[in-house]
């Protein structure tokens, strides 16, 4: 539920209704733009004091809404939220592309790979410096030295940096390296970890997880937002379903009903959500064409000795390749790239 | 098994060939394409006899597919094939789009639809005479009168009709009303029915069943294609998973996928791929991008009253807006539309 | 709806009754057990003339069922109905195993099987004529010549038999072989087939679609009812998801479920619902202990040279075996077997 | 890679071997029953010293798995493990059910809990203090407090008691106060938190992913064998899929294969696995006769008021009754209950 504020209500009026809202046992989330403040009233008992609200005289206006997720919603802000990283801003004109290695391996490959992709047109290098993989006798990345590899590599080419965190122990690490933290499908439902990276300043690129329904998707969101941190970038990244010939299949309709539902910013990943270098870039356009703010992309210098996802990777000319076919794509959706 | 013939062979020897064939047990398929001739060997066992075919006089070479489905596969044809209706044609640079209500309700709606989409640019008129329901209960279609209304309204407008088929009884009464036969997503497993439609001169279309792997899609074509009709166009229009905030998963990824297998045109149903008509423009675009030749879509006077799949239906207005947005995005696809 | 007719209503007033539904566009079904009689009152806007055959003078109760389909809803038959072969009847205390090959191979290959799994225990011999085969090039089935080495064999050894039909101008043959008629998983909503079986004097075994939800499953056992047919067999054969290890994923829940919501027996296929010989025996172990009516078992004298199904078929003496073993099972549980 | 050991081998050649595995850069796991030793041979390039080792004097035999999990895997054991809880074995003759609240509410609560499934037959007391919700909204589990009352009631009843651990720190607290460690279906694949609990001395429940594979489940149960934890209990508990008319789709042929891939012992969740009261009866002696080694029910004093998962939650007398069912089953079936 939002309680819009009437313009020019006291400081003391707005306490006496924060006090009002947590003495139901509610939680208060203050907020606001273009001159307008609200309050988000958080629980799942909100609905029970609507009418004590409505007729508070702090109160402009009660907005309802029919979700159990209050601040991912449309309902809470209607416009698409900005989610900026350095210059770069998702849910804007501008398509954003992150392009870079699944693992980091080494000094050379990720610095390599950094120059390509910069070159080609991405605006953000992606790498994974911890890994969770499925068997524990699997390549685990290289932990703080990947970390320390990947943000040089980013400042050598002028790229902001995105990578997974796994652990909640992790996130003051991962942070001070990463400019976005990542949230794997995997741990999606992770929540002591939604939690941490709530507390945390850096924006969080949230993948949807394997079996999610778009509603958990948007309530793993509102655990982040609901800690504190407003920057959250959805991830379409294909789920699980009984098709075989792909790895995942890639569900694009959540991109334009995320779109309807929440004021966050939707990204799409056509590297996992197909598992085969062949389809990332028609799914890349596909996304594109379904609304995604932008594109997760695996690429690595020798997809063939990649320690980590190699079949979907694509290779330097690749991914280069696809950059020039995404730009007159962009510019017919009325999107810069 | 393709055995490619040599040039020049002479009638004597290619029959004595395929007597050979026929002799082990197995089909022959003629065909060919500029200037090249070959003849598909058909059968579980075709593989068995692949050294004697090899070393025949008349065998230039001889390709063998690792796929069960042979006349559908790439290595079978190695362009793709057009597949013409009158002077339109799936499979070239022009993307088609079919569009039309689920089912025909009266001669209003169906001419009243016929004449908006044709303006609007869709090239063929769809529409349901023959309704396949989940219950006994709801609307069947209109049967014969439907046919009859359906290819009076194409005719006014100048555009062929696809209308659907349930069983090989209906088959003549359907092709002398349509141009091309659709095969529903229920059906694609009902052999007799494919067998029915294969021994039939119009095109087919054939859309994906639920939860039909990509290759017992293709194993559905081949069923058409070895009883003797060369024209299928398949159709990917969702499938059904665990996500239940859309009426099924529009799978993408299995147009490019389709194309790489297979020589067969390939279109996409975005209104039954989601279900919902706010999805339906995005998906539609999103079809394009992938790689689609097609777009079946489902258009109604007034979606509110429709007697089947309302949700999914857009409007005039709808379909014509949805053609403005598609025509920038096919030109920067190297298509026109 | 059910219209419940008071006693000794007289035959007039029955008539005026029938005729004042039909008037409203509906249908009526005409049905009754131990002294009470009903009037099933058939179509999708029964519901708008309740109140008026509420206050009809021949008319005891009306009962509405929140489900579209009122014949095979529990609603409308509070006992379980008892569905007749012979002598044997499901739906009963009997426990009733159907066992035999996949496919009628030749008359030794039956009459073998029909002899073993008679010793065993089975009461119905069950064995497919016309197989429905997801490549054109593999074994379709023997037929007609099929069918008749099938009743042959079953007469021999005093057992019924069922065996699958896959289109509507096939009905009247395989009724006149068999005394069960099955409907596959990929024809569940064959909806032609399930009217003409509907039209048949037979049993009907219908089995559970790949993706049928429940209710479409009975809304396919609706369409075999609302034409005549009281005799129908639901049959859980195992659904297709993500699960990879398994041919299908068994639900069993589907049993009960089915039980609760509709009055026709329920029985299970640990053969498809698996597609593993090792998994048959706990798989119809867990069938019975779900509440299932019976079983439908592949036993082949040589699975390694099947022609169709071989890996999930049971030997002579594995079938044997498992029915010593459900024996105890099915006592503990209640039934007789 | 399992490397069997020679009797009388001395300390110093099992030293010398030692050293020549890790010196490849491979893990060792030493073990051994009935007097028979051998080393597990831990790592993805295991297969590339075979030869070697099958040369060397100390090693009897080579025993090669196809399988990724070696330690897991029914080749490293051939007889079932027992996983000893106080004076109770998972994996032995008796079937083991579990029993009590979804969340751990109040003293009175679990105390009344624990008495009447005590009563009942059940072993071990089940009820969750730290609770992950899919909304930061729900109800989280009273955490420490939690844990103390479900020991102080367990040890009242005699009962040992399972609750779940959703995070890496909390492992410490949660084995304090807990007999046996549950990770629940959404942290199936949290490899931190299953390294922690691979490091702890308690036995662990772990259960299925909501779309794990079996393979993916074994590969978890890796994690926690190769962190030096030999007690692992895996737990069928439903997975998601197409079907809506149940809460999860319990896959009860998961027992039989787990059990045939895995000498680790399996239970089944009929509470999860179904989502509906009605349907953990049937469910529960379905597991059974698939051969589930134990079971684990929601049982709460008033499911109406539960403050999580009520519809699924049977009642005190359900639960009795339910116990009374079971035990000619699990006879019927050798087993004692």
């Amino acid at each position: 539920m939002i309680a819009v504020l009437k313009p020019f209500v006291s400081l003391r009026d707005k306490a006496q209704l924060v006090a009002l809202i947590e003495a139901r046992g509610l939680r208060v989330h203050l907020d606001g733009s273009d001159g307008e403040e609200w309050i988000g009233v958080l629980g799942e008992d909100a609905q029970a004091c609507a009418a004590e609200l409505a007729g508070h005289p702090a109160v402009a206006e009660l907005r309802t809404h029919a979700v159990p997720y209050a601040l991912a919603s449309r309902a809470y802000k209607r416009e698409t939220s900005l989610v900026r990283v350095g210059p770069i801003s998702f849910g804007g004109p501008e398509v954003i592309v992150m392009a870079g290695p699944c693992a980091v391996e080494s000094a050379e490959q990720v610095l390599a790979t950094a120059r390509s992709v910069s070159a080609a047109g991405a605006r953000i290098l992606r790498g994974g410096a911890f890994k969770p993989r499925t068997s524990p006798y699997s390549f685990q990345g290289l932990g703080e030295e990947g970390l320390e590899l990947l943000a040089a590599a980013g400042r050598a080419h002028g790229l902001p940096v995105v990578t997974e965190v796994v652990a909640p122990e992790d996130v003051a690490l991962v942070a001070k390296h990463a400019d976005v933290l990542q949230i794997g499908a995997r741990n999606m439902q992770n929540f002591r970890l939604l939690q941490a990276v709530g507390e945390c300043e850096k924006p969080v690129l949230l993948k949807r997880g394997l079996v999610a329904t778009l509603e958990e998707l948007l309530l793993a969101a509102e655990y982040v937002l609901a800690a504190g941190n407003p920057d959250v970038i959805l991830c379409e990244r294909g789920i699980r379903t009984f098709a075989r010939e792909t790895r995942n299949t890639l569900d694009l309709a959540a991109i334009p009903l995320l779109k309807e539902k929440s004021h966050l910013p939707v990204i799409a990943d056509p590297s996992h959500g197909t598992g085969l270098r062949a389809l990332v870039p028609p799914l890349a356009k596909a996304a594109l064409a379904a609304g995604a703010d932008g594109l997760l992309i695996e690429v690595h210098p020798d997809p063939a000795r990649a320690l980590s996802d190699g079949p979907q990777s694509l290779t330097f000319d690749g991914f280069a390749e696809l950059m020039v076919e995404l730009r007159p794509l962009a510019r017919a959706l009325g999107h810069t790239l």
